[in-house]
């Protein structure tokens, strides 16, 4: 579903009409799955306690009720919802434990690394890792969210980030 | 860590030079952590397969190796990498099984999470959720991909989706 600009189409006006030449964009979806995710929900135990951790960090919500919170997160959405009812949303059987997604959080030095750390614990995470210089070059550490979903904090000088904090693949 | 700009910082010369005034804007990190995030990272047991799986659905991998490999997703990265050596290197035990997280893709009508979830299963996907209106007000569907990462397909009609596809809350 890949979006895909077509050329512009021009309307002109013809004749002694006043107007400009009116021209649009078109925006069609190809065949492809576009390289995008929209949404990430965490499956929470309990919801006010997820709420708060998250809050604590410094996050704000949007749109949110008692039964989720969503935090617009760049171009897409974090989402905190009841895990069962996730599991039974998404199809799949709640074993418990992880189940192979580390979320990461980028920031532009190893001393912001060990300042977000610092301030996750203080937020009621648990340190997975200590900041500490990394095998790829960077330097990075984990903290685990009180659900268990780990985040790893990282300074990674070969991916820079733009001025809103967004990477950007070499 | 927000990003925050501060005001612009003007440098004139004085005297007679010829040189115009230069305007620097300055870009500091305040306190708070950014509500985003950098890189998703999928735990595989078989790269091979998941980056063939990713591909089949017309992704294209940046920067990668024989060990991991990278897809720009907007202005974050999704991670393909080794189920085990993430598990280490994120700090948690890997009990197995689901662990809490499921990623969406919004696209802009119900047919397009329908044709979807056919790509998807063509690409080897399991179906775990046939597409179907859902309590919430929309439409969607979930698949699961061979390493049992479930992606929900969603059509949200009061989330509008940009002109690059980034979903904005209301």
């Amino acid at each position: 579903m890949g979006w895909m600009m077509t050329r512009r189409r021009c309307q002109s006006r013809r004749g002694a009409s006043p107007f400009p030449t009116t021209c649009v964009t078109r925006v069609v979806q190809n065949d492809d799955m576009d390289q995008r995710i929209s949404l990430i929900t965490l499956g929470v135990r309990d919801l006010v306690r997820a709420r708060a951790f998250y809050e604590a960090l410094g996050w704000r919500s949007g749109t949110t009720n008692d039964d989720v919170v969503f935090f617009q997160a760049g171009g897409m959405v974090l989402a905190l919802w009841d895990r069962t009812l996730l599991a039974e949303d998404s199809g799949v059987s709640d074993a418990g434990g992880w189940g192979g997604v580390t979320l990461a959080y980028n920031v532009a030095s190893p001393r912001l690394v060990d300042d977000t750390l610092t301030d996750a614990a203080r937020a009621g995470a648990t340190i997975a890792r200590a900041g500490a210089p990394t095998f790829w070059g960077g330097y990075s550490g984990v903290f685990v969210d009180p659900d268990g979903h780990p985040w790893e904090v990282a300074h990674n000088p070969d991916w820079p980030l733009d001025q809103e904090g967004r990477v950007h693949l070499p």
